[in-house]
C-alpha cells in the first residue's frame, strides 16, 4: 500500500465567504471546489442528522439479515425517507438472495466441567442432527498444526484457537476450518472468533464448504472460551463438548437494492455511485456494517439536493442488499448496469464502520489517483485527506473488475473488529461527530468527482500491469 | 485521598545480593528489608504461577457463588492444595451464607418491535409470576426524574438509564432501584448495567430493599439496550418489555472461610492478615473478582516459605467467602477471632483486580501510614510505592471498624469495571507480569509488616478524629 498526502493547494482563510460557484468555472483542478466542499463540510458536520438516522434506523428493523422480513421492512422505510428528503429517482431493484437460517444453538462443555459456551454458528453452516453431536476436542492452533496432528482429529470437534492477527489474516480459518476439519475426519469444527477483544462475544459470519470434504458443521466460540479449551488440553484434561445447531439454507428470495439519485445538471449519464449494504448479520444491529455506510451515503446526496449543489454529472446512492453472506446485490447490480459501466466515473462505499475518517483507499490508475488526492485534500478538516492504494470495499469489487476507479472510505478501524458480525455492533459505539466526518468525506469525494469537467481518467491500475 | 509516596531510601544496587537479614537486625525501619523485599519481588515476577493458578482455579471450578457446590469444591481443591505447597495451620472455618438462586431469566422488548433484551437479574430480587410480568417502560435517567415523573410511574417498569460516573456514584442505582420505582407503584425496576463499557455485557450485582417499599423484581440490561430504550421512548414510541425472572432466596446454607499461615518465629501469636475473598458472583468466573486476589495473598505466602523468609510474626493468608452478597465470611472471621483482633498487626485485601499495582489504600494512624509508606518505597520497582488514604476493601471492612489497621491493594482499575460481575470476568483479562507484581506487592507489605521489631502503632485514623 502506498500513502499520498497533499498539502492543502489553498489556504482555507482565502477562500472562506467564497461563492459556489468555481473560481475557474472551466477548471479541472479539483481545489476550485473548496467552497463548496467546505459547505458540505459544514452541513454534514452542524449537527447529529446521520448519527441520529443510523439509530432510528437500527432501533426500528434491528438486524437485516438476508431474507429476513426486517431486512424488507428497513428497505420500505429507507425509500420512504428518501423520497421525503427530494432524492431523484428512487427506485429499487430486484435481488435474489440466500436463506439462510440459523435456528436454535447451542454448545455446552461437558467436561471436564459442564458449563454453557458462548457460540454463534458461522453462516452457511450445515446443522447437526436434534440431539447435538457430542465428541471430544482436538484443539490445535492453526491448518499446520491440524496437518501434523491429522491423525487424532478422526472422529472429534476440532476446535481452530487461533489468535487474531490481521482481519485478512485470520478471517482464513472462519472460512476454511470446516472443510480443513472434515478432511482429517473431524464431525464438527470450532473457531476462536475472529476478533482482537471480546467480552465473551462471539462472532458470526460467512464460512464455505470444499466439494472435497463432507459438510460438517461450523461455529465459533468467544476468544474466552477458545482459550479456555486449550488450557484445559494442555493441561491433559479431557475436553468434551455437545453442539447443537439447527441452521439450514432454504430457497433463495427476493430482496432489493435501494437506489436514489441526485440527476446531474450537464451529463446526467455519467455516474458518481456512493453507497453501503443494507444487509447485516443476524446479530446485533448492524449499525456500523453497515448501516453507517449507508446512511453516510443518503446523506451526502440529501446535503447535495438541501445545498443546491447539483453536480456537473449524477451522484448515485446504491445501497446494496446481502453483501454479508452472498454479495448478490453488488452482482446484480453490476449485471443490471452493465450498459452504463463505461459512464461510472467513480464507485465509493463506506464499510469499514463510520468512526473517524482517514481518507480513501483507491483503486485505479495512476492519473485517476493524482485527481481523487486532490479532491481529498479539500478534507483535511476532516482528516479525510489521505489516499491509500490499492483500496476498495466489497460491493464495489464487481465494478472496480469491470474496470470502474472504486474506493472505499478508509477510518481508525482500531475498534471495528472488537465488534464486527457480533452482538455489540450498535449505534452507541459510533461517535456522532465522527460519522457526521464519514458524511463530508463522502458527500465531498462524490460531489467533486461529479463535477469535474473531465471524468476521472480510466486505465489499469498499477498492480494489474 | 492524600497520595504518599516516598523516594527510595536506598539504592538498590547497594543490597544488590545481600544477605536475607536485616544489616541491622533491631531496626524498626523497614528499609533494612531491602534485600528480602527484593528476593520476594525476584520470586514472584520469575514465572507466570500466580496467573496459572487463577486459570486452573477458575477453569476447574467456573464461578464461585455462595450457596453452590462449585464454590465448596473449590475451596476443597485449595486446602489441598495449600497443604501440597507446604503453608501452615491450613483449615477452614464455617460461616452460614445466604443462597440466592437466579432461575431462568429473561427479559423481551415487545414494542416497538420484538427482540431478546440483555439482562441479568439482580442478586436478592425476588422473581416475577411465572408468565412474567409485561408493563409499558418508563425510561428515567436519575432518582430525582423518577420523583418528578412518579405519577406516570404507576403499574410501569421503570428503567434507570444512568450513565456511569464512577462506581461508587453510580452503583446506588443498583442497589436501590427497586425500591424507589415500588414506591411510586412500579411493578419491576431495570436499570443501565453498572459500568463504563459493555459489548451488550450485563451486570448483575447486590439490591436491597426498603421495609417500605413492595419487594418487586429488579434486572440489570446491557447498556446498549438501556440506551436504545430510551431512543425509543424519546422518539415517542410505546415501549413494553416482558420480564420473567424465576429467582428465590432459599435458606442459609454452610460455607467457609479458608486459612492458612506462615507462623511468627518470634511472636506468633502476632498477625498480618492478607487475603480475598474466594466467593464470586454467579457469571463469568470470578477471575479478577477475586480468584485473583485470593492467589495473590496464597502465593505471598507460599512464596515466604519457599524463600525460607519467616518472620517475626505470623502471616495469615485468609480466603473469605460470600463476600459478593452478604459479606458474612468477613463479618464471621472477625467475630471467630475477636479474642485476637488486638494482636492483628494489620489486615491486607486485594479485592479490585490483579492489573498493573500502584499502591495501597490504608486506613490507620499518621504513624502506622508513615511506617507502611516506607515499606511501601521498597516497591518502587514493581510500581506498588504509592500509598492512598484512606483506603480498604470489603472483607477488611469489620477488622478496621475494630481498630485493625488495614490496607486493600490498588491497581490500574481502568478496564475492572469493564467486567465487574458479569459473563467476562475472565482470567485472559489478566496479564501475568502484572498478576506477579501483584503478588510482589502483596508478599513484601505482608512480609515486612510482620517482619518490624515493633508492630504497626495502632490509633484512629485522621479522619476519625
Amino acid at each position: 500500500m502506498r500513502r499520498m498526502r497533499l498539502l492543502p493547494i489553498i489556504a482555507l482563510s482565502a477562500v472562506g465567504s467564497a461563492a459556489l460557484v468555481p473560481a475557474d468555472a472551466s477548471a479541472q483542478r479539483p481545489d476550485a471546489y473548496r467552497a463548496q466542499a467546505d459547505s458540505l463540510i459544514r452541513a454534514a458536520t452542524a449537527d447529529s442528522a446521520a448519527w441520529n438516522r443510523i439509530a432510528e434506523l437500527t432501533d426500528r428493523f434491528g438486524p437485516r439479515f438476508s431474507g429476513t422480513e426486517s431486512l424488507e421492512r428497513a428497505i420500505d422505510w429507507i425509500v420512504e425517507e428518501m423520497r421525503a428528503d427530494g432524492l431523484e429517482n428512487v427506485r429499487t431493484e430486484p435481488v435474489m438472495v440466500p436463506r439462510w437460517v440459523r435456528g436454535a444453538e447451542s454448545a455446552e462443555l461437558v467436561s471436564p466441567r459442564r458449563t454453557r459456551l458462548h457460540m454463534l454458528g458461522l453462516g452457511g453452516s450445515v446443522g447437526t442432527p436434534a440431539e447435538g453431536i457430542e465428541a471430544e476436542v482436538l484443539v490445535v492452533g492453526s491448518f499446520a498444526e491440524l496437518e501434523r496432528r491429522a491423525a487424532e482429529a478422526r472422529g472429534k470437534i476440532v476446535l481452530f484457537d487461533v489468535p487474531f492477527t490481521t482481519y485478512r489474516e485470520t478471517v482464513a480459518y472462519r472460512g476454511g476450518s470446516a472443510s480443513a476439519a472434515a478432511k482429517a475426519g473431524a464431525v464438527a469444527a470450532l473457531i476462536r472468533s475472529i476478533g482482537p477483544f471480546g467480552m465473551q462475544t462471539p462472532h458470526t459470519g460467512g464460512m464455505r464448504y470444499d466439494t472435497a470434504a463432507p459438510r460438517i458443521p461450523a461455529a465459533a466460540l468467544s476468544m474466552e472460551d477458545a482459550m479456555m479449551l486449550r488450557r484445559m488440553q494442555a493441561r491433559g484434561e479431557r475436553v468434551r463438548v455437545r453442539l447443537a445447531m439447527g441452521a439450514q439454507t432454504l430457497p433463495d428470495v427476493q430482496s432489493r437494492n435501494v437506489i436514489a439519485e441526485i440527476r446531474g445538471r450537464e451529463r446526467p449519464d455519467e455516474v458518481v455511485v456512493v453507497g453501503g449494504h443494507i444487509d447485516s448479520w443476524d446479530v446485533g444491529t448492524g449499525a456500523m456494517d453497515d448501516a453507517g455506510g449507508s446512511v453516510a451515503a443518503w446523506e451526502a446526496v440529501r446535503l447535495m439536493k438541501r445545498l443546491n449543489l447539483r453536480p456537473r454529472r449524477t451522484v448515485r446512492v446504491v445501497l446494496w442488499t446481502n453483501e454479508e453472506n452472498g454479495l448478490r446485490g453488488a452482482n446484480a447490480y453490476r449485471d443490471a448496469h452493465r450498459a452504463e459501466l463505461d459512464r461510472h466515473v467513480l464507485a465509493i462505499e463506506s464499510d469499514i464502520g463510520t468512526f473517524a475518517p482517514r481518507g480513501f483507499g483507491f483503486t485505479g490508475s495512476d492519473a485517476a489517483a493524482a485527481v481523487v488526492a486532490q479532491i481529498a485534500a479539500l478534507l483535511e478538516t476532516v482528516g479525510a485527506d489521505s489516499i491509500i492504494r490499492p483500496g476498495g470495499a466489497p460491493d464495489i469489487g464487481p465494478l472496480i473488475a469491470a474496470g470502474v476507479p472504486g474506493m472505499g472510505l478508509e477510518v481508525d478501524e482500531s475498534r471495528y473488529f472488537w465488534y464486527h458480525h457480533t452482538d455489540a455492533d450498535t449505534v452507541d459505539k459510533l461517535d456522532p461527530a465522527e460519522v457526521a466526518r464519514c458524511v463530508a468525506a463522502m458527500a465531498v469525494m462524490a460531489y467533486v468527482a461529479a463535477e469535474l469537467l473531465e471524468p476521472l481518467p480510466r486505465g489499469a491500475p498499477p498492480a494489474a500491469r
